[in-house]
């Protein structure tokens, strides 16, 4: 479904920014220097990321689980949206933005999204436009809060790194000025933008999963675990995981290999770190160098569903990540890349796999490609899928998965560290992409 | 006022339970080594807790703010609480405990009190009663989980410390036998025993806290800041935050002073770092030497209070403590030593501290003495208070302070890292001590 408004904004952008995108060795990359001591990747000037080491132990095992490269990015930036009633309906004013790593080239963005750097411009640089709106304290600030709240983004990839996310309404009669890469979006034409690939970037998926409880029918439910029993197993999860993280000198990493072009798996599993070289075109001409994390190939992100006692559930595991803040966070059922599982027995194949691959068209509630950060990942793409196994699909599932309902995870998503970023997608596109399927069953 | 079946039952514990507790020096401390290289102290076998360093720099200002040593105890216990109703009224399985740092000895704890190393007896030891209500997952538990959290301990005192805070109502007809030194307590007589000094200890304390919602006045209720404020003020005091907790070996923590006898700061402020020695009387005589952090003075914790629109408010601040785990946490109005500030010029003494303890007794809602845990610290005590500062104070207050409504605090104590220990005290004692006084005014 065309929504013409968008689409003539984005072709426009299209023309007037767009980048240049070139792999390279590691070693060429000009800005950047491998640490002599502890072969660390860091930019000259100290700023932006490191590419280092963990170590992964599992301590009731008493064993090491895997070693790998990991981002460390500290610094929290703000993902923020801007929101105005027109007419009873809420617009968002997204931003048109173009990273190197996108493989769909300029995709939707919130409205700004800051470093601390940038935003303290302590590095100089031009002010962010529209950041007054989201900085200042909730008290002093225009507008209504929303939702604030510090999101993880990929732990496999990232130590420990988190955004504040946040959806700001303008108070009736206040307006800001459109510039320039800006565009107002109904929200409701949300839905077909993000049935299509690589269209609506990771940080606006992240920051609309804060406003999907709106979305959602009022009608009662009937939650197949209360929210005690919810935060219970959660509690669980984390109290039982036995995982140690130790940052360790990314020369130390076993198993996977340093040439001068890339750092990669000794079995090509997983992902790679690389280099790019990137020349933007556009008002400015802007050149720059990087490494950037590489995926093997395309992930495969599912929720299952199905009905409980007349009510949608969705089945949610407590995942471990290697780069966790606090031990697991909640993912979907399936998050993996499929091909680095190749060549492996079955019983090594993450749980629900093979029910969502061998899924019959009529049972996919939803199936669209999206993009993750093009800033840090390099072609990093997901299949997102939204699965109805039907009700004779068992409910008694392993311990660390839970059926939980989409208002219960519209509770969650209010808290930092409960919900990853995966399954902020999916209900993201649950919310906006979806929502007419759980409307038409909840009148059912 | 009196308890009598609690008080005979406590007295009968103290005849048959005592500990010998002796000041001994630092040096002295048979199973205890330093370690030759840092300087930390650890246990001879590895387990229980070490006391490490940490050096706090604020980076927005790139000066170190202070160094000081901590006790580092990364495992997760299980705080557990039995709860069965008896002719309509919630009654508390209570077990009477003695350990070494309490100043007024037997102290009321929950049903369960056990370290990891505890429950998986990795070293060796007898199972621990009652546990198996608690452990297993949440779908094949019996009982009801009415809270399950892992909550924070001393953030000032302890690295990330956190316990697993629980109660489990047990099926109607189900029951467990008493053991000796349990007892079963009516929810309803708490009031009285928490009034009372040193009586009622903080792993219980902690875990009641998750009890309060179910004891507040149903009415409706108008909070000054609706939830998605109070989270975003919340989110806000967490990203701009600028501490930097490194771990530094406790021989290079400057401003303290270590003698055979103690580790001291070099004015005697907050704490010290000294040696005890315990023998235990009961059944099995058992005897024991360790480590305990001493403060220097009786602390003051207190929440100011006031009505807003009809509504009781609290004022809680977002408090960055040196251990936290997640930058900062919610603590009461005021926590502080009021002795570490003797002879400091008055913009350095807390906040608010003047207003406590100035306020009149007629504004005096609750003043009570408790004792903060005492595995780990020596006569460890705290002057409770709530204080009514009346409609005429204000309610606009500096930014890292926020005005909340009980129910608030019962909604954010079902989230890890939301309530630090000393808040959660707090909300205790007003659903428990002070609930009478908070029913009237619903009522008015």
């Amino acid at each position: 479904m065309e929504v013409p408004s968008v689409d003539a904004w984005l072709a426009e952008r299209r023309r007037e920014n767009t980048l240049r995108v070139r792999r390279v060795p590691l070693d060429t990359l000009r800005e950047w220097r491998t640490d002599p001591e502890t072969g660390d990747l860091r930019h000259r000037s100290g700023r932006f990321f490191t590419v280092e080491g963990i170590r992964i132990r599992d301590s009731s095992l008493e064993f090491d689980a895997w070693d790998q490269p990991l981002v460390v990015q500290p610094e929290y930036g703000v993902l923020g949206l801007l929101l105005k009633e027109v007419d009873g309906r809420l617009h968002g004013l997204f931003q048109a933005k173009v990273e190197p790593g996108n493989a769909g080239g300029t995709q939707l963005a919130p409205t700004v999204q800051a470093t601390r750097s940038n935003y303290t411009r302590v590095h100089g640089g031009l002010p962010v436009p529209y950041l007054d709106r989201f900085l200042g304290t909730t008290r002093r600030r225009r507008g209504r809060i929303l939702f604030d709240s510090l999101q993880s983004e990929q732990a496999s990839w990232f130590l420990a790194k988190r955004n504040r996310n946040m959806a700001v309404l303008l108070a009736p009669g206040d307006d800001v000025p459109v510039l320039p890469g800006h565009h107002w979006v109904p929200l409701d034409d949300l839905g077909p933008l993000l049935r299509r690939d690589d269209l609506v970037g990771m940080d606006a998926r992240s920051v609309l999963s804060g406003l999907v409880a709106a979305r959602l029918p009022s009608g009662p439910e009937r939650p197949h675990h209360d929210d005690r029993e919810l935060l219970s197993w959660f509690t669980e999860a984390k109290a039982g995981d036995a995982t140690v993280r130790r940052r360790i000198p990314l020369r130390e990493v076993r198993d996977w290999v340093r040439t001068p072009e890339s750092i990669h798996h000794c079995e090509h599993r997983h992902f790679a770190v690389i280099g790019v070289d990137v020349e933007a075109t556009g008002r400015e001409v802007e050149r720059w160098s990087q490494p950037m994390l590489a995926p093997t190939g395309t992930g495969v992100v599912a929720l299952l569903s199905r009905r409980v006692d007349g009510t949608r559930h969705y089945l949610v595991q407590a995942r471990s990540e290697a780069g966790c803040l606090d031990a697991v966070e909640m993912a979907p059922t399936v998050q993996c890349q499929p091909g680095s599982y190749a060549g492996l027995p079955a019983n090594r194949r993450p749980a629900f796999l093979g029910e969502v691959l061998s899924a019959p068209p009529e049972r996919i509630l939803l199936d669209t490609v999206q993009s993750e950060e093009g800033g840090r990942f390099y072609h990093a793409r997901n299949r997102y899928l939204i699965v109805d196994v039907g009700e004779d699909f068992p409910l008694d599932v392993p311990d660390r998965f839970a059926w939980v309902t989409a208002r219960q995870l519209t509770t969650l998503v209010c808290y930092a560290n409960h919900l990853n970023v995966q399954v902020r997608t999916l209900l993201t596109l649950l919310g906006f992409a979806a929502a007419d399927e759980t409307a038409r069953e909840a009148e059912q």
